[in-house]
């Protein structure tokens, strides 16, 4: 069966996340019924990142397969002519090898969390950041996010209903950078564990308060103790931006 | 009587425009009850820009006055409060003079059109940019603008609905620039006509497809005939990002 890569934009405000749900609209029905839309097939797919509710993606991948042959162009074009309702695009589309698999073929994902830092809060971006009033200092935040760079157990920022089966992740990059009134934090990993971006976001915000240090930052990674994560950050900041294939 | 300046942000998309209307929801209505709200105190308020409905802003500003005296910091915190049903917000507020007014007052007044140009449509920009599927020459575009700076009859590129007493204006600065998907288009002016900087982008997207040259775009101008504009860009791209004062 020829299968088929698609990247995909979407706001994920109105959805309960990537996955299907029995009760909320998600992306992978809404994507699944354009696909039956223009080719007639009831198929699923299989995404490189399991996005939760309000979390947003510039650059999710996904592949499914179908038992006719398209052209990757038309497929593009038919699937944002049925998903028109919904913010959801594909960006491209492509036919791979069936050896392509959208989770388990990443190398690696790159996330980005956008916090608008100034007191009156957002108003066109509103789903599309974290607003916190307080300033911070996103030169602290920035050195203490060196600090847990590397592989070590996230246990600490991991959700306790997180199902990976181990806790050692290898955090590859991790910046944050001010501008203006937003401050921008992007992460790099082959893989996340569930919860681990914005968990590593809220509890960098205490040190962006100063009420904590860098080192303190370093010290709840080592603690491998779910309890020393600070408040997560909101799901609305949260953006899936890109996932690298070899 | 004390007066109020005023900064603004807001998300155009569902009111019909800044101006009150008798069967649609403004921003100017929304902001006048939530000043209502916080003092009791019935009053109008006055723009710099009366964007059109859909149109955005980054930094509208505003002026009315108040019977009593507040500290601005508490008129920003309340209006904010009361503002939440809308996506509006007010990013400062100042105590002026009673000499100044946000419309007359104003020496220059800012706006960015976003034009989304690639294949695949917005998905979390959708209502804040233009999409055009069609690739255009930015630099080209460019070029065509600098031909149109300084003072001149832009009856082409007004509205025939325009009530100001002349065509004449000064366009300051008109500049296009390319990054990625993303055409931004920035003007400045001390004023500009009804439908000027929607109408300027309109036209400037046929130098862009190649359809016309910069000198068409030029010709079109010293034409001084509204026939000749190209068709007008829609007010989703459209930003006011700021007036200057003295």
């Amino acid at each position: 069966m020829p299968r088929y890569k698609l990247t995909i934009e979407y706001d994920g405000t109105p959805f309960s996340g990537w996955q299907r749900q029995k009760d909320r609209m998600s992306v992978q029905q809404s994507l699944e019924e354009a696909i039956a839309g223009f080719s007639g097939e009831t198929i699923t797919t299989q995404a490189a990142g399991r996005t939760d509710a309000g979390v947003h993606a510039l650059g999710q991948v996904a592949h499914f397969d179908l038992s006719k042959q398209w052209d990757p162009f038309r497929i593009r074009e038919a699937l944002n002519y049925h998903l028109r309702p919904h913010p959801i695009v594909v960006v491209e589309s492509e036919a791979v090898p069936d050896t392509f698999e959208a989770r388990f073929s990443a190398t690696a994902r790159h996330y980005e969390y956008r916090i608008l830092n100034r007191r009156a809060p957002a108003a066109i971006e509103r789903n599309q950041v974290w607003h916190v009033p307080k300033l911070l200092d996103a030169k602290r935040m920035h050195e203490a996010a060196q600090l847990i760079l590397g592989h070590h157990d996230f246990t600490t920022f991991r959700s306790s209903e997180c199902q990976a089966n181990s806790p050692m992740r290898t955090l590859d990059a991790f910046e944050v950078s001010g501008d203006g009134e937003i401050i921008a934090i992007t992460a790099s990993a082959r893989s996340f564990l569930h919860h681990q971006v914005r968990s590593m976001v809220g509890s960098l915000k205490l040190v962006g308060e100063g009420k904590w240090s860098p080192a303190d930052f370093r010290a709840a990674l080592d603690a491998a103790d779910r309890t020393r994560c600070g408040a997560m950050a909101p799901a609305s900041g949260l953006f899936l931006t890109g996932v690298d294939y070899p």
